[in-house]
Formats: C-alpha cells, structure tokens, sequence
C-alpha cells in the first residue's frame, strides 16, 4: 500500500494549456508515486477570493495530511511570500500568502506557517524562469511534503501564525425577523445562489420548514427581486420551476429553482455588490 | 499492488466548483488507497437521458468490477430510491433510481438491485445536508463498495430487479429499402450526429461501403435536410469537407463532416424531435 | 510500490463525452494499476499543430519513461501510420505519424521510431470499428508499453528515424536592434500572447530588463500593434493593467497584462498570419 499524502491541485490555469500537466509532471518527477487529484482548474483568473472559497468549501472532506498546493497568484515573480499553512485541522495548504488562505485560516485555524526556502524548495534548475511558481516553487514544494521528502519543519523558516486576509463583510441579525446579508456566488452549472447567511444564523429567526421567506435583493441602485420563497430542505419539494430557499451542502443559505436556474429565472448574472435581506413573514 | 476496483464518477456538476473534489475527498477518506476517475462531470444539468446514454457508451471498456458512480438526480432529497445496480456482466452502479440505469440495465443486463441503506451507508454526521447525496450517500457507498470495505450484499435490502425506465423508441426497418429512427445526440467537440440507428439494423439494407445513401432529417413543422450521402468506413474516406455517413464507435450509425462539425455544415443545434430517415440507393 | 510508468493522455475529444473516459477503462483493462494523467483534452479539435506544440511544452517536466499517448488524428482509419517515438531523452509518445511529433522530435531528439503492429497491438475484437483508435490502437498500445506486458522492441518494425514534420518558420535577428517572427498562440485562460522567438534569440538584441522594446504586430493587411513596451521578468513589475514583454515558462518570449488579458486589451482575437517585430529602443 501507498502511504503517500494526496496532493491536491487548484488553480486558475485552466484544463487547455500545458499549466497543470507540467505540475503534475514536477510533482512525480518528485516521486512516482504520488497521488495527485484536482480540486479545480477553472478558477476565474486571478480571483483570489474565490480561490479562497473554493478552497474552504472542500477541505474538510478530504483524509487528514492531504497537501492541497493552491496557486492563484496575480503577484507571481514579485514579493509576496509563498507558505505553506499547516491548519489546527491537520491540512497542509502551500499557496502565495495573498489572501487565498483567509477562510481556509479562519474555519479551521493556523496551526503554524511556514516560509517556503526557495534555497531548497524549488525545482532545480528553474531559476531562469519567473512567472511559473506553480510548477517551480509551489507544487514541487507540495509533493515533497505529501511524499514525505521533506518534513514541514523543512518547508523553510516559521512565520508569524497569520496570514493575508480578504475583508469579508459578516451576515447579520437585524431584528427579530430579519438578517441582512450578502451574494457571494452563483454557483455553476446550477445557477444556485449563495449567500454569506450560515445556517446557524438563518436558524435563529425560527422559520419553520415549508413557510415563506420574504427575500429581497438589491443592488446600489434598485431591488432586483422582492419576493416570498418557501424555505424547503431540498429542491424537489417544490414544483419544478419554482424558486425554494434552503441550506445548501456546506450549511450557507441559498436559492435556487428546482430543476431550473434560479440565476438565469432572475437575471443574477452578477454578483457584484448585492445585497441581500431575508425576513420571516 | 493495489486491489481496489476502479471508482469511476460521472456527474452534471462540472468542473468549476467544490462539488467533485469534497465527492474524491469523501472516497479517499472511506480509503486512501482507491484509485478514483472520471467519465464526465459536463452531463448537462438535469439530463437523465444524456446521463444513461453517456454511462452506456463506456461501460463495457472497464475492467470487470468497476464501481461506477453516477450522479444526475434532479430529484436529490426527495424519495426516488438510491441504488447500487450489478449488472450480469460484472460492473455495479450507484445511482438515483431515476432512469439514470435505463441503457445500462438493458445492454448490460440486470443480476441484482440493491437499495442503500442509509443508516449504515450514508457519511457520518452529514443528516444536516439535504441536497448533496453525491457526496454523502453515493460516492461514499461507492467507495466502500470499490475498496471493499462492504460487500454488494451489505449495500442494504434486495429490490426487484428492475429499474425506473426512460422511454425510448427504437428505430425501424420500414421496407427494404429504408430505415427511421431519430437522432439522439450532437456528439462535441467534433460535431458528429448519433442515430438510435445500429448498425446491425442498418446493415440488413445492405448497403455496401463507398455507396450513397438518402439521408432525410424532419423535425415536427420541416424538412431539415435530404441528401445523398455516402457510406463509408471512417472520415478520411471523403474529402475534407464533405459529409458522411458511418457506423460509429459504439456501432451506432451516424453523421459526420471530414475534418469538419456536421452539426455546424447543416446547422443542426438541437436534436429534439428530430426523426431520420436513410434509403439505400 | 507500484513500478508502472505513467501513461499521459492527450486528445482533441473534449471533456463532455464517453471518449476520454473510454480510453483509460481500456487501459485498466490491460493492468489495474496503471497510472493515468490527463495532459489535455481541450486542443483545438484537427489541430495537429496545437497538439505538437503542447506536448512539447510539457514534455521535459515528466519522469523519464513516462508514455504520452497524443490522439488528434483527423486521419483516422485511413493510411497514415500509427507509430511510437522514444525519445533520445527516454520518453515514449504512441501517435499517428501526422505531424503531432513534429516538435517534440525536434527538440527531445529521436532514438527509434516503430510502427504499431495492430496484429498483436490492438485491442481484441475491435476490428468493426475504424473511427477510434485512440481507444482501440493506441492507448491500448501505451498502456501495454506503460505497464510493462510489452517492451518498445515488441512494439512493431523499426521505421527510418523521421517524423511528419509540420512547417515551421523561425524566428531571426535581421539587424543589430531587431527581431521578426510570428505570433503563435493567445494562451488561455490568460490571454498572453506567446512567440516563436526564443529568450536565447532575444538576449542577443541585449535588452536590460525594464527598459521598453518596440512591439509591431502585423498582419496581411495591416498594423495591429507599434507600441513601446517594457522587457521584465514578471507581471507583477509593471502596473496594474499595463502591458509587458517577458520570458515564459517555457523560454518563449510574450506578451501579457498585469492582471489582465493582453489579447483582450489589445483586440488579438486570431493568430493566424500574425507577424512580430521586436525592436531594441
């Protein structure tokens, strides 16, 4: 039996390039051995909260040590610094230290942070190239780790246990029968909304299973969609076609049309600066 | 060596978000050492028909005691029963009974049903999500079920040994000379047409290779195209540009340009309600 | 451990269909505990170019041994020949012989070439089908070079060591200050514009980094581009949205945006007849 770490792949460098093949080239010239996954490739270019997100949404799937090597890296060649986080949880994430490790850091806490030393941590012979730390620093870094090359004491000097983070705006509570919130994604090839509201917070209104929610959506200038939505568990108990509200698998409240779009149903392209508000009715 | 039996996946979830990595991670933390793949994730969203088509164009290529796990369940949390399907010919699937199994029962045969238990098989502490049973029932089944750590018999209770059924109509010899059927797909990125035409059926008109055939594409209000065609073995055998008609890899008769997208040349989008028509000439 | 060599898979057929999936079910079936990597699936569909150029830039960053199996055949089931090429620097690419090792031949060397005999190399009842070797001749073929059941002598007879080569022009130095070639793709997700002319080229013009070169981009008709911009190392020395001339990953010389698309900032929507002057200022 194999007792190689998986080593997990996000980026934004897309499935049509040589981008993520060369990675996995680096990463079982490291040992042939290892076991390399995809988290995803598709990650709008250089969207470093969505990286972030990503990022959060799945960790706590995967078998504990798994190396996850995430480079959305906007600033590749110039002074970030490249990391590898060590998580309370017992994940080990090696990225720029760019903001790609807010929610991974707040959700399941720094263990310890390690600067990566390029000295020994980075692919021989590659120094006459500077926009591709994928390949050359981050998953050469990360196989060594997953394959136990190297240790994480190894990784390189210990920082300060905090990394760089995004502002995020909190979902709140306004009354006994609202919380106020935000949009932060339309989940594809769905068409879900997803909003920044923990289930945890939502539950606090009491809304029963199967009653309406009152739900508006507004943007800087106009409200998009003000409308009762029945918050269901899941989408099939509504009719198809139907908007619902529910929690979604990672307990975030959501929208969405059974069988449908609930995006294309209302014309939420974008998620820019919408706000939204939910009330008990 | 590893003995695990393949764990293959096949979803409309694609392949931007969280969805099929947190499914990988559930299967690598049931075991580390399952050897997991993909056939697809870009089934259109919702399509069962797409869905049963595309596992029963691959099936058969698989090593004897594949685990395959397909995932295209519209009604996700709703009481359409989960299922493990073993087919006579060795391969088991685990599948909303949604008529996701059609094509699969048919071809492959039928040796038992089994419905998941969820009390047994369902991931630990996920009872709070209701609308990913990819991740929280049938990969991780799957995944018990690829590296053994449960038998088939332990999937949960013995049902008929039936499967809900997409209806389907068959195409027809309708004299000596022709044939209707309906197109069943645009196969991308090539552009090919598929015919529910096989080419045992096709073969009775006797049509010898390098001959024409009237090929007639009717939708409910027109004629879409009518044209002779010739008949050959594979594209290169007209000239780049030109159409053809051929017997494609699953032996399914079919459309294709050389060099070219027959779809684009004829400007067919859509397949639905398209009937063909082929006469020997 | 397992001592299987990598089989890497690059094709034309896209990511939606049975056709990706299919190949690696048939390379289980010649050995379970084979390993299979995808390099892409997303060239441009026929375009043998595309294919040849993507292999070679990837190619270096694998473990020796490793088998590519490159399947963009146009020429399917007709004579073109069906061969394997061992590098001199030990890889092995199975291919149609259609130009797709243009480069790679070029660049890794040629240490033999066979042609596969699909008496023994051919996947056992697949005689009906004639439109998809890539299933039944060649990842079959790999797999069993991949997994060890043949060596590269069992292959099939030695071929004179030469390959189909797709024309190229080079790049060139025409006076002290100046270097013309050609564009030769926009790389996506990014938008980069990538060159034929090689840094070792360019260094001979001896431009410090962060001083401008004139870049004219012209086409059949007219000029695209005659804008001075600034040689450095990577995107992140320039602003913001400015453009930049760097040396990529793989040496070429291009053009980028900070955080931004040069295609789309620059309107290079096309490469084709897209000529290149570069001029030291």
């Amino acid at each position: 039996m194999n007792n190689k770490k998986p080593l997990v792949l996000m980026t934004d460098f897309g499935l049509k390039e040589r981008f993520v093949a060369s990675m996995k080239g680096v990463a079982l010239s490291v040992d042939e051995n290892i076991k390399i996954y995809d988290l995803t490739h598709l990650i709008e270019p250089f969207n470093i909260w969505e990286a972030s997100n990503t990022l959060a949404g799945t960790i706590e799937y995967w078998p504990k040590g798994t190396v996850f090597v995430a480079v959305v890296d906007p600033g590749v060649g110039t002074k970030r610094k490249s990391v590898v986080l060590k998580t309370k949880t017992g994940y080990y994430i090696v990225s720029p230290d760019n903001g790609t490790l807010t929610q991974v850091a707040e959700e399941q806490g720094i263990e310890a942070i390690r600067e990566i030393d390029e000295k020994i941590n980075r692919r021989k012979n590659s120094e006459e190239s500077h926009t591709f730390h994928g390949r050359d620093v981050y998953v050469y870094t990360g196989a060594r780790l997953a394959a136990g090359v190297i240790t994480f004491n190894e990784v390189g000097k210990l920082l300060k246990p905090e990394v760089v983070q995004l502002k995020q705006k909190q979902a709140e509570k306004i009354n006994d029968k609202s919380i106020v919130g935000k949009i932060t994604k339309v989940e594809l090839p769905f068409g879900n909304i997803v909003t920044n509201i923990p289930k945890s917070l939502f539950d606090k209104l009491d809304v029963k299973l199967n009653k309406f929610v009152n739900v508006k959506i507004v943007n800087d200038q106009q409200t998009i969609l003000d409308k009762d939505i029945k918050y269901v568990s899941s989408f099939g108990f509504v009719q198809k076609g139907m908007p619902l509200l529910y929690s979604d698998s990672e307990q975030w409240i959501g929208l969405a049309v059974n069988n449908g779009s609930f995006a294309k149903a209302y014309s939420i392209n974008s998620v820019n600066n919408l706000k939204i508000k939910l009330t008990k009715q």
